[in-house]
């Protein structure tokens, strides 16, 4: 069987070079164009050495038309902003977009230019974008021509709160998240807040009430749920590189115990190939979900509050980012889910 | 003036550690006495080579007899459940004790014993210890002989809910503490959790409902509210030496905004040499506290929500433990209560 | 083709989770037995959970039989000076063994016995082990029955050597080897010394001069050069993770510039799938070797002193240990080399 | 006793931070000016918020006179080729000067311009510069007016060789550095290369033979030596936030043991208050100089190669930046010597 040709636009940023990873020893998948923003034109294995003997490819600077005939679908690592005036080339040329900017992810036009400044630019493809989380939307992912891979916070959330929330299970109008990142989520960015000397030995709550992956989170729950869910969210800087672990404090609408809930959990996603819900209470760690594209869940409650405590633990790159997008792909290609992701 | 003569009983901990540190500079405290676990009588300055010229002292097996003779107050740096069969000597040659274990603390033997798994073995002298926070026991801890130096934990969570707490602001039925502490926090242990390959690059929750310094909070918390105070408290382990971050939810019992919850918390610490609190929704980050002994305290109000969030960041090995150690001194002895603390 | 059954003894220290990472997804081979320290059976995927859905198999107590029974081939992960009790019976039962211990490295016993403190005690399979490193030995590896997978820092350190030493550029009489290791390398032990806090923002050299790794290299340069070669070797302990770099000084015999050496070194690596030698004077970072297989060499020749700066860096859990090991079981096996290593 | 008034110019990044530090708590100093690259004028407790209730001062934009105006001594720790067109102005107004960059360090000026790229433009006072390390000029330091901070890789590397060089036990021609930085070393900057998630589990050499710290060590090297010096120097960049270790690897002229060579250092450093130098054959770690002022050193001596390796380590923002400057202070001021650096 051949395989399709894909495109990764914006290579040399952490996403970007988290996709090559995967993609370098995809068995349906050949990468066929890479782009960067390196000051000449350059091998990616030499960026990358580690490619070494897995990928031979120029990374260029990007040319639309140059990724339009060497695709058949076209991974986009964009600034959000940027993502919506390129996509819409990309889609009239009959190839397929995941993006993972934020450029799709949010029905409301409004509610994006309210949380990134601008207005959004592209209403005609917005309304038929995807949100890209299989285990809510598989079956629309199938067909879908243009994919909005979630953030990573909301991935780790949604997927720590939906089961409860869907059965009923979970209060969805009390929702607290408390959840700490590592530093690639920021980005490859020079910037002196995320010198490793600042970051190093320090630890700190940041964008209080106000991240950006508010809405997106709020959006799927809504929908979930059927009511207004407006979460109350506090993101945290953690000293490593790679992970997301999100603790999440909810009142539980009927009298649960930690097994029943476990229990609700453990059925909603039986079938999921990249969720595990852990059992007795047990909770997962940052090290669990490094380098896989796992969404590891576990969970406690406390019967005399009627609270729950849920906790998530996702890699960002792999599962909140690039692994997520894969999976994305795999759905839309009609490959094995699992391709690429061991 | 003669400076008092201090005694450190395991000084090779990390607390034990701290307190010499500061002990060595102190200007009217000096040390005399300190024992450690080391297989051998060795100086104090060559387990710990910083403290070359500073201090010239043999590092014992812990002989009280020793220990009383050489001391007019001691600090205690023993294991939990050890502590109260050593205190009582020490008051008993009208010594005055520093506890920084747990034995002290809690005034409900029973508590005590659900928590650390042993009979309290010492009611005479838990009776009056004073529980060592200087920001709501200043006066006792003037004239106590016995000091129940306070947890890591609850300093941080205390001192960043009480001044809500008891002005009626925040509704201490619902408390939520979400912790996150730095690895000396769990002592100098060999433990294979505690490796540091373990811990680097990692996060986690653990001990979910079920820490120790539960039972602490809820004490003090109780006391201030006069009502029967239950937080949820879920603690995390950070790959990081030293310090506490504590994210607290609270809802709000008045309508109130941002600014004005900071003015009650900065009327309430007004006079505080040791308790910074932040202005305008700015908030505190390990590394501003880390080797001082400020507790910096931040919040945000979200009015529609009435919910606070407030944190607080301290030192553990400081404000969460030695230095605080040392403020009780100072305020024991009439020294000037910042004294060896910069 | 039907894959051959493959046990690791002592799959729960660093090495042997690693091999079973690896393994989990090898086209070749089939974990079928796996034993660990463990208080308990319990499924090997419990204890690493990002083997879900990969592997599903018990880690049981280590009973040679049921390992006999159940495997063609073995990886003994086990402490030096128990391999050499454990290995004759696998090989006496036919069975193909690689040993990551350092039994049956060291060809001299009487070295073995300086350096390990007891005898060696099995002086008829010593004979015929094969040293696994297979950019010097990979015709041997092919027919041998027992290989000894080389020492982490040795990997690192003779393959940045061994291209000059053997076209007898470099002098291999002396030798200076500054090596600098990740904390894996030490094993998953108890132990203060390795708890976060004392490694975390520290740095140290160890065991200077007298590394027991060090007769290992002394050994292989001695018989690449003829003669009898003795380095200094000084190892630091880093705190990091993963990963060994080694900076190399070492006096040439001929005049020779950065680019010539380079070219003797790319020649000799030419066909190596796991060995990257860096042009231009570039030198390797750890991050580029984490987590793969390769060794990476970069080198700097200052031709006034006539002095090479040789500097190597490796995964010192897959090139230095398990990776290694697998390379050297597919050499064996008659599988393609980089099987299971992407 | 008045306090002299002291300013720092470029008080925002590390250096600059540190000797704010320092400063706060000084007995005969007193903090009168403060400069930074803020964009409005703020206190600088605000900036660095653990200097609350210790200092009480603005961070202003630069200005020259007002610096003047306010203070007797200068801190300059502004960028190379900055500093040396400062300087005069201040020492023409009369008030002593504590450069902390490399303009005044090197007094052959050409090989200045080699290294730094631009032209010296102060040959006046670049004369009369004194190298301020204590330990080799002290006499010069107590009557200069201007002091030329050592950079940090060469306080830990003379401190760690002069000993040896001086007393002709060590042979100048064929030394080799093997050096490792904390991130800090690298300042407080905006690159991409110094982000968190690059520098953590990484670990790299760089700049190798080109540092601009190399002639530095090779001039006072030679001028101890009265030889033409030139080291081999290889600086590497350590995960951590503070520290610098060096390895060094130097032939021995004569016969000489471990022992023998301990006690010509010991000798050499006895009256030095801020020199530790260790027996036996122990050997410093990054955390016994951590957060103070002294340079430790360990040795041992290889008889047969009659090669001696020596390992000295400092924190670079103290004794190898910052704490050395306030050490020069007390030392110009006629202070005790130890005076704020505990």
């Amino acid at each position: 069987m051949k395989k399709i040709r894909v495109a990764v636009v914006g290579a040399t940023g952490y996403t970007g070079e988290e996709l090559v990873r995967i993609l370098a020893d995809h068995e349906d998948a050949e990468l066929s164009y890479v782009s960067g923003k390196e000051d000449r034109d350059i091998k990616i294995q030499e960026i990358f050495p580690y490619l070494k003997n897995r990928v031979n490819l120029e990374c260029k600077a990007f040319s639309v038309e140059e990724a339009i005939e060497k695709s058949d679908l076209v991974f986009l690592c964009l600034p959000h902003t940027v993502s919506m005036t390129v996509a819409p080339l990309f889609l009239g040329a009959k190839k397929k977009v995941i993006d993972v900017s934020a450029d799709y992810r949010l029905k409301d036009k409004t509610v994006y230019e309210k949380f990134y400044k601008v207005p959004h630019k592209d209403a005609v493809y917005l309304k038929g974008a995807v949100y890209g989380l299989p285990e809510i939307n598989r079956e629309k992912i199938k067909t879908a021509h243009l994919i909005a891979n979630p953030g990573c916070y909301p991935t780790g959330a949604i997927l720590g709160l939906i089961a409860g929330v869907r059965g009923a299970w979970l209060d969805p109008s009390s929702i607290i998240i408390d959840a700490k990142s590592g530093v690639t989520g920021a980005g490859r960015k020079a910037e002196k807040s995320l010198n490793f000397s600042e970051v190093n030995e320090n630890f700190k709550a940041y964008k209080l009430f106000e991240h950006q992956h508010v809405p997106e989170i709020d959006q799927e729950l809504s929908r979930a749920s059927k009511k207004e869910v407006r979460v109350t969210f506090v993101p945290h800087l953690l000293p490593v590189n790679r992970g997301i672990l999100s603790t999440m404090y909810v009142p539980l609408l009927k009298k649960t115990t930690t097994h029943e809930l476990i229990a609700v959990y453990r059925k909603f996603y039986a079938n999921e190939p990249f969720v595990k819900v852990y059992e007795n209470g047990a909770l997962p760690e940052l090290k669990h979900v490094a380098h896989t594209n796992f969404c590891d869940i576990g969970m406690r409650v406390n019967e005399e509050k009627k609270l729950a405590v849920i906790v998530s633990a996702i890699d960002n790159l792999q599962k909140g980012a690039a692994g997520q997008a894969v999976q994305n792909m795999n759905i839309m290609c009609g490959f094995k889910e699992t391709s690429g992701l061991r």
